[in-house]
């Protein structure tokens, strides 16, 4: 139960937060004009590509991904570097290529593709040369429940017929997002969790149509290409773009969850503390009725709540991390699902909390605040809302 | 303490709900449609004109004015139609012309206009042939704290010349707003609220540059004519559009403040009633794990908060609105800022957890929900934090 | 909608103010000593006696009865009498005769006895000659699902056998409590809410076996009686002990509850308006870190809190007296079981935040705030667990 | 950073948790008859003495203490212990010898006595021959702000004499409690921080009065001692009864904090463990509305809140322990500040949820509950209230 960084955890992060303050931070407002200069385009900014090229260069690349393929890390030895790209989620995973969903992607195609599969996809997604998407949940089913998937992947032949309609296909409105993993039932007729199956699918296919993008609490996320949703129809497929065998979807899904909700949650616990440190600078430089909002003691309490919430919570979502290393994901599943839950909610109140300190800045664009409130807010509903999770982790622990 | 409405009260709220069901909901497609029609355009859509040339050709017209000019309505008659115009407030309160901040500009105008004043901007203002703007907060000041205001207003021979920089005038964007109602210091020196004075600044007056728009989450509110920056450069008005007497400018924003908060909370509640009303129907519609949502404990525990919560907080507002009609706005001021506190967080949590309820639909825009969220969220920061009020009435409380 | 008090209530309210300020209040700590005195009796204390001998001689006796038996006074008028008496909850309403659980044993007999029964009891009861207790929630069943009640009361012969086991039958420890209604089933194969019924059990019926006090956190409620369990092995009473008919025992339950609650609720209200003057008096009396408790903004923001709710609660228990008032206690359900939801909790959070400011004082005995806490704990036990009534409130709201 | 127990901890927390279901929870029961048997009596009961001679043999003694004259355990070889102390806090933590105040006065004497101070008094104590109180907080003073205690310690020839009065001595009323540790000024005059000093008065010196025992929410907690108020009339001591130095009583006080809080925590952990047990076993057990309580989504959510708050802070606990360890108490300061405002409140929720699902049971003394309930809720209020802690963890959070 050795939670501490590593030599190797240590000088990757230090690395990492030294790009982020010298790099990153400053690409903001960058970002910023360029979304600005082209407000219809979808494509990624050019900044995007420069701090690529610069965290590639300096060997931050692919960290997420253990193995040969990526940078080899644990998930302990990668949760700090995680944590350090949740300050700024617009531009820092994309610029490490640790963004979502391209990171649970490129799991999905290591650990289960063929090796055409891996050779066609994983490798320019490895080298960002293109991105993807992860086509999952539907606008007429709570997604919470796999047997809901209305999507179908009939066998005709040597090939897959799709039909369906998917929204919240995150990344998808960017045309570089070449590559879709789609999740649908190939047989509706099986047991509950062996219905589904996931296959390749390619942007241009024929019948694939992107209706529309869909906004975040007004924002539409152009930044990391947006969220698509995108019809299906008597889409054709080659039979060996599936992924897997038949009937793996679930499995392959549920595999795919636990390195994306480590990741999701030390990328929150990194925004939480963006949005503590900016209070503090906020609460330092800003005064009203003759003090400065440092030294009313609402801000101070909210203040010290939040580095009380950081601290234990970043402390349990590295225990599932070492425990996922140590004992695998399936045996850390109680404790996934514990950060799952407890992570995005208290990070959501310190981001409220940090907009309440800076008023009518807070909730524009003049912070990040309002934006990283949308994101982390949508984290509560994304993979499950919290209150499936709440009611299966309390079954497990009534369990007598 | 009859809070009851009365015929009046009842006749007018009854056709205000008809011309809601009617017009007002089914409008809002209309208006999605024509804002994206013209994503640049500032200007109000057509759908808006529409309405309100038929609402107020149905008498339901200046309801929110009292006396001769409006519809004479008391506080405790005008709450419930209020109520109504918040289940739609992109669109009901700009249709009945009672949309801030107009209200409380025709309401200065009224109480403290000059006949010429009132000829000039007053009655076009009535007619909805122009719109207005409150220039009020500052970026640089905690605007709860009146002697923060930066922006200055000197005195030259039969001018005034107004220096300074506001923001999130509300409304301002839209062309059409023809006249702002500037606040500012025009002597730093006198007693601490006798420092302000209130002039009416028009659009087009030399120095007045609209600097940008500003966003709330990720709205900018274009609809009801954004919120905006605007530099004032030696901007120099003739002495007469002075609003009331030199000083006398936080006395009148204190009486602007009581009818607006107590429309704002009004208004608050009718839109937490909406996302209940959502929520009723999502819950009944939606099946996950075997069972309609509305069978979920959580669901309903979430459904029976928002109506205690609701049935007691419009109790609150409705006796407010009495005190202010019988008392008098300064002998109800503990009950202003009791329900200015209570009730947008109360309907700050049905709205979020309708959200919830929604999934991905409550964040995007295919539910009003994220943008309700936005509009109540920040209601908790106009006109003085929660934290400020919190603490001021429990000074009054706390007196022995 | 008037909730305002007519003269009447406004008359009698005032008195029964007075009557606190001067005996009730100052007589607190003579209990005290009283109990101390004889710390293993469970009698009445003489200063009981003395306060109902002044008070009925006042007229301020059997308040919450109306007709021609009580003070005729509507629920309306009741109430704020009921939020006086909440003040002192030890003393108050037992001085008034206005002490559950004897309001609800005396209602019962005024509505459904014969008039036998109400010669025998209900006189005895009116004069405070004797008290009685309410036999109904039992060690091994979930109380608030009236099918699980356990007690058996056969008809054999001209006489009904009881065999069961009640606890929480609140007064019984008291000797003088001569008589109990004892809730049980007369008929288990019956419809769900036709199994039960109620019967008139002398204490001194052979069989009746008190089995022990229960203690709620470490009080035994000694002042009022206790609270028993109670065997009853074989208990044998006349088939004319029955009240109403063989099973209405969950109806006459029922029309029980509307009033119980609303006399709960009201009393809840006094009790916080007391821990709240109670803050006020220790904020501004104490002092720590250089000033007075009253100016620490944690405190500030606890009155203005408790202020809001209690206002807001107030007023949604007058709309539910009114309701059951005008249009009665079935078509009031909706608001009975919503102040029985909110008031209990906001109060006890009331309590606690009072608790809190006084420190060490307000955990022992020497603020009646503790035992404040663990009564209006309990009553979110009592009668049902709050997330029952949640739950089926949530109900109602959902139905579509 | 690893919290990881070691062999030594892992094989002490065996022994002592089978000791724990073995003697320790056997023996409540016990306890309850022994106490019912001497109502009037605050002699420890003889089952204490069993236990602690058992204890004893088996090694499980004295194991709070670092270094020769304790169990030489770090504070986190500790930690697990006195988290399984916290299962039974009236039994467990005197059956190891492990007891507060007598843990805290061990400490000072230790780290602080001169060899007679030692071999007088600490030695008795580390035998359980006598116990101790600890003197501190006053009736009259904020006892969070140290200036503000009234006692006074003059020095006067060869004596110091003492003038004062404490409460909240617990302990004291166990005529066993031979000693007391007592903090009282000096020197007024002094720096804030040096006015304090420390002095030793054997509990039969002249003028040593204990006025009265105290109640925690009617609990006497005569058990362990019970909490004396107790008046210091001219009481004299050898000027060799100081501890450390004249002026030295705040640091010492501090010194003495460290490891208490980070035991009260622990045990609180402990004490939020066996609320959750004892509720997954009545859920499973209670039936309602035809299912068991197990299967209510609402006892789910708390179960799964319970784990998670008890794994976050266990966590928070277990670090800060290890800081102790490695950097020293001071640098541990935040954290330990960290884990005082946060354990007793979740664990005080986790409780009261409990209480919540045993219904009437879970407020009387048919569970520990209520009485849990009551010294966790206490605790936020001992050492100073969570809000003084809040708000100068917030101040150092906030320091730019």
């Amino acid at each position: 139960m050795d939670f501490a960084p590593d030599d190797t955890a240590r000088e990757i992060t230090a690395r990492a937060r030294v790009f982020l303050d010298e790099h990153v931070l400053p690409a903001e407002p960058v970002l910023e004009e360029q979304l600005a200069a082209a407000p219809g385009e979808w494509s990624p900014r050019p900044i995007v590509r420069e701090l690529q090229e610069r965290a590639r260069a300096q060997g931050l690349w692919n960290l997420f991904l253990p193995g040969d393929q990526g940078a080899g890390l644990s998930n302990l030895q990668y949760a700090p570097v995680a944590e350090v790209t949740g300050w700024s989620p617009r531009l820092a995973p994309a610029a490490f290529n640790c963004a979502a969903p391209d990171t649970g992607n490129m799991e999905v195609l290591n650990d289960f593709g063929t090796p055409e599969q891996k050779e066609q996809w994983l490798g320019p997604l490895l080298r960002a040369d293109i991105r993807s998407a992860f086509c999952m949940t539907e606008p007429d089913a709570a997604s919470s429940d796999a047997t809901n998937i209305g999507t179908r992947i009939r066998r005709d032949g040597d090939d897959y017929v799709i039909t369906g309609r998917k929204w919240w296909s995150t990344g998808a409105m960017n045309p570089d997002a070449a590559i879709f993993i789609l999740m649908g039932k190939t047989d509706p007729d099986a047991d509950r969790h062996r219905q589904q199956s996931m296959v390749l699918v390619p942007r241009d296919t024929p019948g694939v149509r992107i209706v529309r993008p869909l906004t975040v609490f007004g924002y539409d996320d152009r930044d990391h290409g947006g969220h698509a949703e995108i019809a299906f129809e008597d889409v054709r497929v080659p039979a060996t773009n599936l992924i897997g065998a038949e009937g793996a979807g679930f499995a392959i899904a549920q595999a795919r969850l636990g390195p994306g909700r480590i990741h999701h949650c030390m990328r929150a616990i990194g925004m939480g503390e963006r949005a503590l440190a900016l209070t503090v600078a906020r609460a330092n430089q800003r005064h009203g009725f003759g003090r400065s909002l440092a030294e009313q003691p609402v801000i101070r309490e909210w203040a010290a709540e939040a580095r009380i919430q950081l601290e234990a919570l970043r402390l349990l979502v590295l225990k599932t991390a070492w425990l996922m290393d140590t004992v695998g994901n399936r045996q850390a599943m109680t404790e996934i699902q514990a950060i799952k839950i407890a992570v995005p909610r208290a990070v959501q109140t310190i981001i409220d909390r940090a907009i309440q300190v800076h008023g009518g800045a807070g909730v524009s664009s003049d912070t990040p605040l309002a934006e990283l409130y949308a994101g982390i807010r949508s984290l509560r509903i994304a993979d499950g809302p919290d209150e499936v999770h709440l009611s299966s982790l309390g079954r497990s622990v009534l369990r007598a």
